[in-house]
């Protein structure tokens, strides 16, 4: 199966906008096995759609537009597609009902404009867009499929979830495809791709491994193609089976699992209560535990001890400490660990202190040079990260880093 | 001029990257005058890249590729260019003796792949590239312009600022162009239409005004065009100088300047420190003013009272405060300004509770009902906030108010 991609809209050749859609489908596009041959960003023009719906019929099986339904765009993705087929227009009483009782339930009324959304050509058949008025369209004329959605993301990718996918993938019957993904973090890809050598030269042709490295976490995505579909999801459980023991203790999680909802599970299954001291993360680390909707049952809060004196008057730390080792320093994060969790009375301490860069470092301290500590009452973990110089990279990366000791630590592994 | 925009790569057909390039150049080049007719996305194929190439040339007077420099893609755009010219190769001694010295200072050596890179199609000029290897290569034949970039975002972007922007103003001269940007915040864009109703109706045709929102803050950008640079300037400094005070307390900065580096800025000049206590946006505030570097001269630190406890034994709520008004009310805000200020002993403390969520909201406090307060000791101004339900918008926009009332704050606007 052969897609072209065309996103329409002015707003997007102005640069306004970056168009996200085009990735999002050819990701999507590309898991099902198809293969994308162009996308293609126009204007609001009735002769550029035209063309351009011409041009992609001729060398694509399946054409995907988004864009251009909308009332204040006059709608003429709709007339260029129907002047494109050369065929009228009928009126859709299904999706009349359905807009004008959307508008009821916010107690508003519907105006001409909407009942004009109503008229479709008369050669498309209707998806049910939940997300909003206006439907997908999908056409299926001289061996090539053409479907129109709406350009707002989330609309576009509820048709395509529930709507496009399924019918492309029974429309164009492939190969069996699945797909594995499993969720690290500790090591960099090179250090993993080292321990599991032997896992991935012995891998069958039909499977492929891909490393994908964002900010000190490494997805590693088993993708396998075949004709049977049961046999192939076997098959990658057995693998996935076969290769977390060989990395176990970095693996965090599977699929689309954060590390932050991934420890916000582990505490609260365990009844643990977590608080957070942050020196150079500057709050980054609370922002990203409190993300989580719920993260109110195992967090408590944050000590953010931007200043020396705050470190010192609420997390306790000595002033000799900050005298003889400095702020980044072990001494120093070991007493912000444990000074958070006496004083938030939580279960475990995490704390965080570094040069996030770019100026400040010293011969001795570079920036990136950043130290963590983890408390559980019991005893005390320090690590030590030596970063770049980019300020928001290593702030981001720091609060994984720190997450995943929270991980390790509740799983007995440090 | 009309100008078409063609990416290159597979990374961008199976939607592994957004391609960002193109929504940035559109918006250099809408900046210059420009208009957009098309962008195309490709692989690394030779028909591919010579089919796109003929069409876009037709189509345009500016044809601006990126990508399919690297060595690694085996130089396929610079072979499909020379092929679509029907030209040879020559040797380019500058661009090998650059990469040698570049890669001596690096302490390497260069391969074999690194000379054959030298070889340029001979009709090519080439555009200096201080940030890789790759040069980019300008064309001018049958009155079209091509220009051939590297993708990687930062070596495209010196390139255009530096080489191709000025050189496709001389080579295309065009009407004069020139915009300045106001930065507002405290006022959807509605609100501030019907103030500047007057202004906007009597701007001439060839100034326009457009408003650009982003989380509660609105750029309000006016775009001129003529024939007389220095006129047109001076024309868009008048009437900045008449717009700004109409909305006089809404402004806070110009161009590119962000909230939480205006806020800084005033912070240091008058020599003020500033403290946060946070519930809801959960870090997210400290984490936005110390995304700026050089923070520890103004921001002392937060205390993140996610859990009840916390601001009562941290900040000094009192448990009367909570029983009564509950965590989301005006009277305990107060106290959490009052009390971080105390702590940390800062001349400001801000605060903020609400529910972000999108859960927890009852019939009295829906979800996105959100308070603040600001303190500078001799007073206490609180502000309520009534949101969507979208708890990391929410998280965001919120960061956003509060660094507007230290602003107001400070200026005496409260």
């Amino acid at each position: 199966m052969n897609v072209h991609i065309i996103t329409i809209g002015d707003e997007i050749l102005i640069g306004q906008i970056t168009d996200t859609n085009s990735a999002w489908m050819a990701q999507q596009l590309n898991l099902q096995g198809a293969r994308i041959v162009g996308m293609t960003s126009i204007s609001d023009g009735m002769e550029d759609i035209i063309n351009t719906l011409a041009r992609a019929t001729k060398q694509a099986d399946v054409v995907l537009l988004t864009g251009g339904l909308g009332p204040t765009k006059d709608d003429i993705t709709k007339k260029a597609i129907a002047k494109f087929y050369e065929t009228g227009f009928v009126f859709s009483q299904e999706t009349y009902d359905r807009i004008v009782g959307f508008f009821e339930r916010l107690g508003r009324s519907t105006t001409e404009a909407h009942r004009q959304q109503c008229f479709m050509p008369q050669n498309a058949k209707l998806l049910t867009n939940k997300m909003g008025t206006a439907p997908g369209m999908w056409f299926d004329e001289n061996d090539t499929v053409v479907v129109s959605m709406p350009g707002v993301p989330y609309e576009m990718k509820y048709l395509m979830e529930h709507e496009v996918l399924p019918r492309l993938t029974e429309r164009f019957p492939m190969q069996a495809i699945a797909h594995r993904t499993i969720q690290t973090i500790g090591e960099g890809e090179s250090r993993i791709a080292a321990r599991i050598e032997a896992f991935e030269n012995k891998l069958p042709e039909h499977i492929k491994l891909a490393y994908l490295p964002n900010l000190g976490r490494v997805r590693l995505r088993l993708s396998g193609s075949g004709t049977d579909q049961a046999a192939l999801e076997q098959e990658l459980d057995a693998l996935v089976a076969e290769l977390v023991p060989q990395i176990e203790e970095l693996v965090f999680g599977y699929e689309t699992d954060s590390i932050e909802a991934v420890i916000g599970q582990l505490l609260k299954e365990r009844g643990l209560t977590l608080a957070t001291a942050e020196s150079c993360t500057g709050g980054h680390l609370a922002h990203q535990i409190t993300a989580i909707s719920g993260a109110s049952a195992y967090f408590m809060g944050s000590i953010v001890a931007y200043d020396n004196a705050v470190k010192e008057n609420l997390l306790g730390v000595q002033s000799a400490t900050l005298a003889e080792h400095g702020a980044v320093s072990e001494a120093c994060v070991r007493e912000m660990a444990e000074g958070v969790r006496e004083r938030l009375q939580t279960d475990i301490g995490v704390s965080i202190s570094g040069i996030a860069g770019p100026t400040g470092g010293t011969s001795d301290k570079p920036v990136g040079t950043i130290w963590m500590a983890i408390s559980d009452g019991k005893r005390t973990v320090t690590r030590k990260l030596q970063l770049g110089k980019k300020r928001v990279l290593n702030i981001k990366y720091t609060s994984n880093q720190a997450l995943n000791l929270v991980r390790c630590l509740v799983l007995g592994m440090v």
